[in-house]
């Protein structure tokens, strides 16, 4: 059996004909290489395999120590094309993260992408010869799991010469794989980025493969899946499986973009389906394209693997189960996509913060639907996030990251780090005297860590023995992660689950106090995550303040955190210095350490600080 | 032709197995009445058919004024069997909502519900026999429209000898029937109900459809639609589509609740479709029942009839059409419902509210996705703001409504009338000071109308030409639609969209002001919608909170709206009269009056009023 060189390529993407996974045939590729691995070969489920020829490619060149190795897996109907390799070549599924100087960058690292096992696409798979009976497996082709594709890319990667993977990335059910790369060989791959995935189906996304898969059995072509030498085969079925797909792949509201300028102007496809509306035009146009390339027992088999893909059913049972791995973690999720949808990442996070690993996590902001992650609209932050993922811990100047801001954030959370000098004279002293709080090689999570400005001065001046961040705005994740940090997506005012009790030594919240609401909720959340807070705030009852509000009868204001209009400002809490000590007080908190400051002079303040004092530093610990 | 009798029910609803429109077969019953309307019948797409026979049901006694029936349209799998009749009948598909006493209460009104044409429970449709030839219609029925149905039940009505009907009430396809009936006979419909419906189907409702229809119509049984006189039909078409159908109608959420348990142990249904998870034998079980007493011809037919159906593409459009209809409306979605999303609903009422039609609205939170209007959950929601809708208005005593409401709408927005006696003794006068700035027969908008206090006492009082309500919360709309006033779901931060500039005479927010964050966007639609506005809110600046907030260094407290601590408020926004004031001039309103009270003292204040009153009320124009 030798590789079908099948090689797909985008349509034009302004075309709304036009899927991020639609393709078409083409010829041979000189690129395409293939190994046979010999057997026998143990699959999960008991079932055994002669031998397995594995079609793979690769990019770039491997280091001499053998460590810029980055494995790229495929989803369901991809192949080992991610990427041309030469200008003329034809275009690859993921040519926008792979190449020169891309996010994925050939030019750095060795890439390598094998179609599964259990594929159609040059792998050994339903439609390969079984040497034992001189006839193609068909109906005989033994069920597999996500670990035997995993096994055989593992024989792949030793018969390469690599002992371990710089990295493994793969979304969808290419990131089923690079879930399970970790926990099957944790020696073997030191950081694993996973988009639009998540550790099982719902039993919603599991309704939808088993109505694709009636459609293909129930197909009476099907012929028990030994339909290899029949004239046709189940082509109808698989058409209907396709277009269910890409009902799945699309979010709601990217298929009214797509199809409501023309809804009944349906494009005239030569097709046997119905294509009386635009969108129905387009499900049988790529329904029957699909028939073309591939073939209905492989989509059987593959999203049989995917179905009983189960690392967890909750995050006790997840977290069992990634605790095996070693690697550094990126996880993606974008808020549109119904087949993968966020919570499931996000159980994935909790799971991997409860065992204490690396993690950085986004729930990028997208309208495309399960197929963010292979379009060019929300490239700049995943494309970004798995570079950063992939360059080593870079000691940065603290102030490099470009970031976009809407003004509102702008304006809430000041962006300015320890290095800038502007308005706010006094953020020095103040970051000062909260860095002196924290115990050198401590531990410390930093809550709404923007772009990790404050981190970058822990890390610089405290020599932490871990540092992670909790952010809510992707562009600022995005910034972070560019600094090297962990961070994890999250808005600050939910229950920080994942983080077991104690985790971290110091929990920071840092000029964050007045503009969040579930104040209790956010400072008992510190204390039970961290042994120790660090909450910094502006007083309320600074003397400005009050003499401002008796002269004037209107709302106080004073330059700084307190300087805004009654009816712009993002704060929504107006605590004093006593306000909060009697909080602590009331809430069973101790005050291990108290600074207030008047960051105007730029002094510490010890007489009357409630009336003197426009910032308060505490160290709080649970009573 | 005769009715072929079927009668169903739901299965026992504890099952994971029942869903909503399950149904077993059963004997005929005797309540199902026929009649024929004698022809020819022109359709609206140019087609005739010489006679169409009607199967119906009805409940209750028409009353000698014919003016309390009740016409209930069922959805695309649905029939005439809405209710029981006796005790010991075969249970209806709606029996939680229609019976003696229920919200359509049949010992009130009489209920009628028919099978639609193109059905196959007994009126017309592909597998009745065509007259003409003397064989079923099969492929030869002719493409129809909701338009068509809604004539056939028109004619029904004339039959049953009633002239206007009290209300048609529908929901998903029995929905868009009941917006057609309006907009096609506006004189004939006095209240229209519309729940889990839309103005046409989205793009992808659309492509489910078209789906369903390719392995209905591409099965080798169906025989272009004339398979009635073979040995099988399109089995196992029918059934693929009845599986997509139910992935629609249950949000992710109700198929994780429902499988997820027993995701590996599916049942054993005898099938020859896949069962090996859970969800896919409750797939193969419903497919396959739904082929044992459903014509495939039927749901060709009904889904085409579905997929046309356009009340128009976007609010413009949609406004013209509805702006013909005369009667009064209530509009409910359900917020886990993927098939109809709510935001189409929320388009129907944006239209009717260009018009100035009298709706009410709600957007029901629910898990249950789209099947929600026909489960008991959100019962309590839905059924009592149906009953409201049918119930003529009521002089119902100021304080009757029970609501239940969580502690923060509970402290944010004092649920307290004018009636009744509280803590907020001064209550009393600031309604009474407001009331006197709006002019009597005027309309009037009351921007987070709560439980419809103030509007019952404006109604009450000031003889208005028309009231509206905008509330957030669904409790409170359903107790403010108990009082029979118009209430549209939405939060007043948003913009007012569908409300067109100078509708209102006056836009009322009372005591809300100071716990908005947008307070420039809705001072700002206030008067845009309205010709005035009329603003209450506490003076952040009242002596107490002055002395108190320089005298103890905390921030200010005072009894009544700002009696809160500073970390658990609902206010977010802190202005004085002074502050108020300059609002108005830095933003181009002009305060028309002006009243400044002390409700402690009980008296309106004059001297200084931002030292000395606690609460300010502003008439406002835009200058």
């Amino acid at each position: 059996m030798t590789s079908r060189g099948l090689r797909y390529n985008y349509d034009n993407m302004s075309d709304p004909f036009a899927s991020s996974d639609s393709v078409r045939l083409s010829g041979q590729s000189v690129n395409t290489k293939q190994v046979r691995l010999s057997g026998p070969i143990n699959l999960e489920k008991g079932d055994c395999l002669p031998f397995v020829d594995v079609c793979y490619e690769t990019w770039g060149a491997l280091s001499q120590e053998q460590d810029n190795a980055v494995l790229i897996c495929h989803a369901v109907s991809g192949d080992s094309h991610v990427a041309k390799h030469q200008h003329t070549d034809q275009p690859g599924w993921w040519d926008l993260m792979v190449g020169p100087g891309k996010s994925i960058d050939t030019g750095r690292f060795f890439v390598i992408c094998s179609n599964v096992l259990g594929g159609c696409r040059g792998t050994t798979g339903p439609n390969s010869i079984n040497p034992v009976t001189g006839l193609r497996y068909g109906a005989g082709f033994p069920l597999i799991t996500l670990g035997d594709i995993v096994d055989i890319q593992k024989r792949l990667i030793d018969f390469l010469g690599i002992r371990s993977l710089h990295a493994v990335v793969g979304g969808s059910l290419g990131g089923m794989q690079a879930l399970v790369w970790p926990v099957r060989y944790p020696e073997s791959v030191r950081n694993a980025a996973v988009l639009a995935s998540g550790p099982r189906l719902t039993s919603q996304a599991l309704a939808f493969d088993v109505i694709a898969r009636n459609a293909i059995v129930r197909d009476p072509q099907f012929h028990q899946g030994n339909y290899y030498d029949k004239p046709a085969g189940p082509e109808v079925g698989l058409a209907l499986a396709r277009m269910l797909g890409h009902i799945t792949y699309l979010s709601r509201e990217a298929m009214t973009a797509k199809f409501e300028a023309t809804r009944l102007s349906p494009r005239d496809v030569d097709t046997e389906f119905e294509k009386r509306f635009s969108v129905g035009s387009y499900l049988a146009y790529h329904g029957q394209k699909f028939v073309e390339r591939f073939d209905a027992n492989s989509y059987v088999t593959l999203t049989r693997a995917m179905d009983l893909f189960d690392l967890g059913a909750d995050v006790p049972a997840l977290t069992a189960t990634l605790n095996q791995s070693k690697c550094r973690w990126f996880i993606a999720s974008f808020t549109s996509d119904w087949l993968f949808p966020p919570e499931q990442s996000r159980h994935i996070v909790d799971s991997l913060l409860r065992t204490g690993k690396q993690v950085s996590y986004c729930n990028i902001p997208s309208e495309c639907g399960h197929d963010a992650f292979l379009l060019p609209d929300e490239l700049d932050l995943y494309g970004d996030m798995v570079k950063s993922l992939l360059n080593e811990y870079q000691d940065l100047p603290s102030v490099t990251a470009h970031v976009t801001l809407d003004e509102k954030n702008a304006t809430a959370k000041p962006l300015t780090s320890a290095a800038s000098t502007n308005i706010f004279q006094g953020q020095r002293l103040d970051y000062d005297l909260m860095l002196g709080l924290i115990d050198h090689g401590s531990s410390v999570l930093d809550l709404g860590c923007g772009n990790g400005s404050l981190l970058d001065l822990l890390k610089r001046e405290r020599m932490p023995s871990r540092l992670m961040g909790l952010e809510n705005n992707p562009e600022l994740i995005r910034a972070a992660l560019a600094r090297g940090f962990d961070v994890v997506h999250g808005d600050l005012e939910q229950p920080l689950t994942g983080i077991l009790d104690h985790s971290f030594d110091f929990v920071v919240l840092s000029q964050t106090l007045q503009s969040i609401s579930e104040t209790r909720g956010v400072v008992s959340e510190m204390l039970r995550v961290g042994k120790r807070a660090v909450v910094s705030f502006p007083n309320f009852a600074y003397r400005p303040m009050r003499d401002y509000f008796v002269r004037e009868g209107r709302a106080p204001k004073a330059s700084g955190a307190y300087g805004y209009e009654w009816y712009t400002s993002p704060n929504k809490r107006f605590p004093s210095i006593l306000d909060f000590e009697s909080f602590c007080i009331d809430h069973g908190i101790r005050i291990e350490k108290q600074i207030c400051l008047n960051t105007e002079r730029d002094q510490r303040v010890v007489d009357d600080a409630n009336l003197n004092a426009d910032v308060g530093i505490f160290l709080l610990v649970r009573a």
